[in-house]
């Protein structure tokens, strides 16, 4: 059906190749659905009004042989659909000798050779256009607590971001990096585990400024964290460069589950703060169609991802302009912690003069709930 | 019984006048416990090995008209038993007017108490001695997305965080601020709410040598996260200013148990983090003796807190001395990660024509298993 | 604002009076509202459009010297207003008495004092009409190993419910009881952790057909399980004797947000599953209005708990209704789980004789995510 | 090292064939480790002390080509080793035939499909003198709200145990069901997600005497669940007729850590529940060893399975044998709940006439923390 949630370039959507093309392999069962040319799906997702791609160097080019004859189709198939590359990732999580981690590996030799397998596919990144390049740290970490120096550990990270860094600017390309946090799974704990670990990080490079952050929905709330409130502070540190778009249902394993799904608030507090909140980036979605279903059913979970965007879209914009709501805020003072705590020349003596009346402050009702009503009614689309 | 798991002063063991005096009011049911006197706790504190007290401004002065007397009393305690206050804090989440946040309440008015309130708590921290000020910020947060404009909320937490390093500044105090970071309780969504958060925050001040952290250990561990891991990265930063030891069983309600209690494996990897990563600060216990406990239970608690530390610092001490130890972290290849990726004057060009042994690194084990049942037979007394 | 949203008797709500009378206090802070004269409550949940309340002893007659005198005044505000008390329960968990349980105390004259507290309470919600009993064991449990023999608590659990059964069969009381399951908080691990082991305790009783569950939506989903699926197994036993409505985050404190608030589409699903699994009782809500909210705010939120349950219904019978929902179902194969897997007559000889053709199951789409997304449009009102 | 924590067949170590079989695959990566030849791995368990395997029929013989050669083959390792099979099991869950569930999928070819399996495999669990025949529905429940009919699934549940009980009665087969819950992974929410739930499904069965339970330490611990408090309840029903011994660290991605480690205390509990509580069967371990070990690091694992668990059987029984503990047993009052509320022949007259000293029963302290504290000292090895 075509109406006005149907999406568009201009919506900015993007989707990882992976995603469509997760083949239902989990820890309990093999592949569920056949593998998936990236080409097509690129033509695929085009069709369906997305506006890029995104990949790792093992999604569309997962053989030697064929790498430059993929490679030409998949430029075609860009040229042909107008799709861009906004981002690029490096798989340095699933073959067998990144068990132990990447680029905190203990084995320096691992170290190496992912330091390499980086640098190749920012190279092919860069020959695509693309502007953000994304880390996602998922072997780097342990189960065990004296198998991996963490001090260590961060020194490298912090050396390779360093160097990759440099690297990018010796080249002249026009590149920023994202780093992904996640608390655990497919490691027992995972390094940088939460969108505050990975800003804490970057504060110590050398090019800070090149380096932000791809938060995913459901990374955060695996650690009971809100999501919203997540990118909100990133968005504070300048530094949500991407993002992930997918639904969790809590601390439990990695759900994947397509965008509006699980946390359904959470979705619609997530968008609204991407669209208030001076996120420009793409809207770019990271999830698993479930084992259950079919290509037809793959193709349903992609345009749901964009269609649920566009649908909290539109309420959260609705619940914005609705003067009620405007009047909530202020009921709820929300305008009111825009003013600073101390007026201009005011002096903390003054401040500590003041006499304060407390019982009057305690027994002031906020007035939250009815704002929060407010949002859950029009999420609900019953005003 | 007095052995070698007795402590002394020189243990450094810390405690929080709440702690001991926590009488047991929860959400489900009043006090089962009478008010303790915080100067006879002080004396009781001193009789069990303890080195240091520490409070908010409400746990030791409830009662304005008291102030002075109780501060002689409590003067004298010290000097009676030699402890020292090491750290004090400011309680600005239990009275009803804060019951919306306080440094980052909407309410202007409330903000500025508040931060009154922090300002004579600091002046009685530096007359007391102490060198650390802790702030957790236990109410700033929300339940609600629209309630809380989180952009505008860092910005307040950041401008009374520069407020008061100029004060101290200004004092010529000898005082260094702790944040205490913690994801949720009592609140729905707390602002920084991990170690992570918490140090990003921190590199945005005017003064970020001054602020550090007071992670508790319960309070990652709600999140699911690493606790000893968590403070490795803030050593990393040179963040770690002091710490809160507990016990917690994963994600929720803040359980706050005496330290060993919970994660018994976490707190061994805690107590080896400390002692082996450069942490010099007070060993401090933030624990709640439960409810069940009458005074000679809470006494059991607190002498317990002491003598689990002591006896995860022997262990963890005869882990990293025993030769096999040190033999399964090399087999772990754990000193390598101390090794720079890059050697000397290596260029990137030099790393990426190298040829790797991707299929011999896979398959090559990593003795992780071996080295953790080590730690583990250590753990269990059985080596 | 009156509309088909409004709720009215017939939608058979009901409310506990310690919700709207909930003052505030939590672990971390003391009361931020005033004491709610429950009479007073009675008649502005009828005026809000409640059919019924439901009380612990505690809530309603804290003073035994006012008991009857605020007995008389209950009654005539259930006469004026026309509410039934649908429900009683009894406060086992509030006195420090009760610190390590009631009906499962270690201390005998504890459980003796429980049991004579219920038995009383037994017969004032007789004499005002009450049909269910429910019990909470909100302290029945242990933060330690060996401090509760769980055989033994077990025994003392099914003692205490045959003799609860047997006094009202005996007194020909027209009365069942509900248990309560919670996984934990205030203790450490709470017995009958879950719907599923409750139902298990009462397959022990002299009288199971007497006793039946009372499952609160936050209380299964403090454990991350499924509240509609819980119910839904608890229906199929013939067990779902009465329900406790609310909101929450997942595995964290119990949050007792109002109802439709934290996990939205769970709350969808599970009036769904009210709706349509033959479930008769009261509508009942258990929820605390937060610390932020005056009384204005509080009955705020009374309102929002009915009005969100409504357009859930509304919505979940429009689901039902929808062709292109029915076919959805179909294509997903969900009425073909009602056909019994052997035909009638049919052998197991038959059924392993058949062959299989197990390439075609496996790649046939379930069709679910299609399925969910057409309920998803129907919650978010854009169908 | 051969010293008095070295299994021997008395102890009824057990294990899964797909245990140390694993190879590594998980939702980010394929495998790490060749494939084990499960009749070599079983002469290598024998090696290291166990008593008993278990597999499920894809485990053992994947190759239907092969099906009586290896068979043939494992009746000489067996007969070489003494080892038995004490537990056979079905694989319902990888085969993408299985996508929506087993015996529970809408497709009712799936289910019957499934039923043979089952059927099939319960002949060669009784050729192979197999008492207990597990049944784990990994793939039984949902990610969406409709596409399982709840009430419908447990009647086709309930179906199948009907049959392959009647099968078993038929049959002459010396043999009973263990149903193993979870809560979820890899579905989304799977039906009987605990121990009680599985109980309570139980209580409905034609032969409920035939089936009990094969709970899964961290598949209870995966819902934040005390696993000790669990299977004690299982005992309490008669129903704990298998284990599954592993580790795991909470709500989070199911991490089956070899036993002992992830909950070291709720390890300790769990021995103490299984040497205390009358249970008889095998000690089973259902774990994965980690991706980074290369076979050795497998075989580590397997021997720190059986290890631990002497050593915290060795452990649990000083604990029970120490007067001091049984002291502080008697001050927790832990014997007196094993004393019946009422006295023989009392009346709930007579104990509602008595009355009660609420306030000293209100102060009494119960000295938990200190009976819980000497538990932490005999784990630690340092009484």
């Amino acid at each position: 059906m075509s109406d006005r949630f149907t999406p568009s370039p201009d919506d900015k959507f993007s989707f990882g190749l992976w995603t469509v093309g997760w083949q239902g392999a989990d820890v309990f069962g093999p592949a569920s659905r056949d593998l998936l040319d990236p080409v097509e799906a690129t033509y695929q997702l085009a069709e369906l009004g997305a506006a890029a791609v995104t990949f790792h160097d093992d999604d569309l080019l997962p053989d030697e042989a064929q790498r430059e004859a993929t490679l030409d189709r998949f430029r075609t198939a860009l040229s042909d659909t107008g799709l861009v590359v906004e981002m690029v990732t490096t798989n340095t999580f699933s073959d067998p000798v990144f068990k132990e981690g990447a680029i905190t590996a203990n084995n320096r030799e691992v170290r190496r050779y992912a330091l390499a397998k980086v640098l190749r596919n920012i190279d092919l990144a860069a020959s695509l256009g693309a502007k953000t390049f994304v880390m996602w740290g998922g072997r780097e970490g342990a189960e065990h607590g004296a198998s991996k120096n963490v001090g260590a550990a961060m020194d490298r990270f912090r050396d390779a971001l360093d160097t990759v860094c440099a690297y990018v600017l010796e080249q002249g390309y026009d590149m920023r990096f994202a780093l992904e946090p996640k608390p655990n799974e497919p490691r027992g704990d995972i390094l940088l585990p939460s969108i505050g670990h990975a800003i804490a990080l970057i504060s110590e490079l050398e090019h800070p400024e090149m380096v932000g952050l791809n938060p995913e929905v459901g990374h955060e709330e695996m650690a009971g964290l809100n999501f919203a409130q997540g990118i909100a502070q990133a968005l504070w540190h300048g530094k949500l460069f991407h993002v992930d778009l997918n639904g969790q249902h809590g601390p439990r394993f990695d759900q994947d589950l397509r965008f509006g799904a699980g946390n359904l608030r959470g979705a619609f507090w997530t968008v609204d703060a991407l669209e208030t909140g001076g996120y420009e980036g793409p809207r770019h979605f990271d999830y698993k169609p479930p084992r259950t279903e079919d290509m037809a059913g793959v193709w349903e979970t992609a345009a749901a991802c964009m269609r649920n965007y566009l649908i909290l879209k539109d309420k959260a914009a609705a619940f914005r302009a609705d003067p009620e709501v405007v009047g909530a805020l202020e009921a709820a003072r929300v305008p009111e912690l825009s003013e600073p705590t101390l007026a201009p020349g005011e002096t903390l003596a003054d401040l500590r003069a003041e006499s304060y009346d407390i019982e009057g402050l305690a027994t002031t009702g906020m007035a939250f709930e009815r704002l929060d009503q407010l949002a859950m009614e029009h999420l609900l689309g019953v005003r």
